[in-house]
């Protein structure tokens, strides 16, 4: 799959497309400037010599790209979503968005009332799809594939057909995928990024993540 | 301690009651009807002979209690505070309470734009301290003390010194509690509650909970 991670020079963005290329998918890093994105590609084929990744403008990475991941600081969602409006229409646009508020372990509550996912879909319209996914990894050791990563992945949208191919991605990178329901439900797995941070806080690690447990055995 | 269940005759409040008075602890099973509480405290005292374990009115069980434990549905949240409200004050009410909208898997965001929790607290006044805890444990094998709950509980609430007397009852009552950070943040924990109702229905299980993975071992 040709997967362009919009913000994809940050750290959570970079880690994914590292698991992802060294799964076998196209990643194509987006930035703002083509320039910051051909570079991350670079030190990411540095380290994946035989990987297919490549480095663009966001805009030209969500239009060469089968789906779209977006990887950004809320702050920044509305303009690279209008940025890259246009280029996802008809594709699945996978949010990793969690809007951190100050202090930041504290739970933001956006002034829509809304998640971070609901917007992202408000603004795209019916023509794209949104599912939040990701919130909850932590970026730590994405870049080591030989750590195990201990977490799951709440899978939030409106269609289990669109859920499953996101839980394949988080297969394939090195992670359990769970349907956690509507898209409204997104909220959960965006909040419960501000009680991991603070949980990092207090306990001095880098790492939290959730697992959800009850599950029958895969 | 002394520990009042406020709607303590349904399945989690009398689970935990069962537990925390196995552990030791005075326990004061609450309901609308005294009669109703009485019952449902005979019942544990069958299985726990040697406990502590009364039933009461609401009122009566807050007023004896050391401590109060919300436990009704969130539709009788209000009514059931304004009817303890003058004997919780000066004492800790731990709410595990969690607003279930329709469907019940979808996560509900209150008209008032605040968690339950939050309510709870500002219904009650500062004289009362509010904390949140237990929303997302499941009820299903809280009377099996042989049955080890694989699930960590979220506590959020203002002050670190009644979150830890909230860590102790979740020890005693066999879990471990973890430091979520501000009442605010009890949103998530009760938004966590029907994403993991979503998993058990998909999943047809009764059990589905949370693991907070990456903290140093005990």
């Amino acid at each position: 799959m040709k997967i362009a991670i919009l913000g994809g020079t940050g750290k959570e963005g970079s880690g994914l497309g590292f698991r992802w290329a060294a799964a076998g998918h196209e990643v194509i890093i987006g930035s703002r400037a083509a320039e910051k994105g051909e570079r991350a590609a670079e030190e990411l084929r540095a380290l994946l010599p035989d990987a297919a990744i490549s480095g663009a403008d966001n805009r030209s990475a969500a239009a060469a790209a089968d789906i779209a991941v977006l990887s950004v600081p809320y702050e920044a969602q509305a303009a690279t979503l209008a940025d890259v409006r246009d280029e996802v229409q008809g594709k699945l646009l996978v949010t990793v968005v969690a809007p951190l508020g100050q202090p930041k372990a504290r739970v933001w509550r956006l002034p829509s009332g809304l998640s971070a996912a609901e917007e992202a879909q408000l603004q795209l319209g019916d023509g794209a799809t949104v599912v939040a996914a990701f919130q909850n990894i932590s970026a730590t050791h994405l870049r080591d594939l030989d750590h195990a990563l201990d977490c799951d992945v709440l899978i939030c949208g409106e269609k289990a057909a669109d859920k499953d191919v996101v839980a394949a991605l988080c297969g394939d990178a090195g992670m359990r995928g769970i349907n956690a329901g509507a898209l409204a439900n997104a909220v959960v797995a965006e909040g419960l990024t501000a009680v991991l941070l603070g949980i990092n806080i207090r306990h001095k690690i880098s790492g939290a993540g959730i697992r959800i447990t009850g599950l029958p055995e895969e």
